[in-house]
């Protein structure tokens, strides 16, 4: 199937995405980011993940987005999770940021896709999780790179954008994916709170899919 | 004018393009990525630029795209420059890891238009150098942003985009610009080189333009 690129950040939504990419039978390169996030806890599982799925290269890239701030997941001086339409977790350009870099290192590495764990349905607000986003980007790299311009464009696939949160949790299942290795909390607790937007939505989809959650909580 | 970023390598089409923003009265930040390229010393460019233009805050940001390779201008071990439609001198996917850093940056300090200095004339070849890039680039930021889909798009411009060497340097000229602060041999030594593309395309810029070049060459 070729080479892949997965953007792994450790949580359930791109855990499962590396699961399904690992099932198509992909050779893997998975890419996390370190931007300051106040859950940069999810980098030890997306570790444990890289180790659990037999993925060999794991590429953990340092990027200071924490420094631009306008972000409460990025700057501790902001009060987590107020509730407007766009929640204020959302990150300035994060997801066009992330995909830009991988598709920097799939064009550098030869690889033909690229996976990315972005959900519209659960997680709806954030503007860069949406499938005409994902679309424009898809275009956006086609114009830009070298392969592209060749007439051989790197594809993004979003295998989970049009997935309830109780979906994704059931096509994890389905793959034996083990979500005890991976982390939703944005509270940055030694334990997951359960309380902001991402464990209520995390327990709201196990709930519904009919499994128990296998992480600990506060 | 309200506030811009602006991509500043230090070298000459950047650095023309950092003149026409501040002529433009424009409140900027400069942004600047060192990434593992030969020719780094270019920032060292961009900080006296920053200096000359009076710009009040410039960002260096660490960006280990030399990691991934695939480019002889990252990549030690290729040799440089050689002769393809594509230079090797392409780094894979740079103007939209570029941008989209830019685009973050912009969204999260309030700027309304980011500034690059590509150029589809004189250095046809790189694919995300051209108008069409430039403008998906746009439509996705404007997708993939909060302030986008709250119908404030963030504005790329790229003024540079259809001059010639020779134009850029005489529009540089009617701005006083002093170019001995840019620099643009790709081969990384104390004095340019006056041999790799780069270099030849600058003294011709000059010649064409009928103004003499500044700086040293070997």
């Amino acid at each position: 199937m070729g080479k892949a690129i997965i953007l792994l950040s450790g949580g359930l939504d791109s855990g499962t995405c590396a699961a399904i990419a690992k099932a198509a039978d992909h050779d893997i390169i998975a890419l996390s980011f370190d931007y300051g996030s106040r859950h940069s806890k999810e980098i030890d599982n997306a570790r444990r993940i890289v180790q659990h799925l037999g993925i060999q290269e794991h590429i953990i890239m340092p990027l200071a987005l924490g420094k631009f701030g306008g972000s409460s997941l990025v700057d501790e001086s902001m009060k987590l999770g107020d509730g407007e339409e766009i929640p204020n977790t959302y990150v300035p350009a994060r997801n066009t940021v992330f995909l830009s870099i991988a598709l920097a290192l799939a064009e550098a590495r030869g690889a033909d896709v690229i996976y990315i764990g972005a959900n519209a349905v659960d997680y709806s607000g954030y503007p860069d999780c949406r499938p005409e986003f994902i679309k424009a980007f898809e275009e956006t790299g086609r114009l830009g790179t070298k392969r592209g311009v060749e007439g051989n464009p790197i594809k993004i696939l979003a295998p989970l954008i049009s997935m309830t949160k109780a979906e994704i949790i059931k096509q994890g299942k389905s793959l034996d994916f083990p979500y005890e290795l991976t982390w939703s909390c944005y509270a940055g607790g030694e334990l997951a709170c359960g309380k902001c937007d991402s464990c209520l939505l995390r327990l709201k989809g196990f709930k519904e899919a009919g499994f128990d959650d296998p992480i600990e909580y506060e």
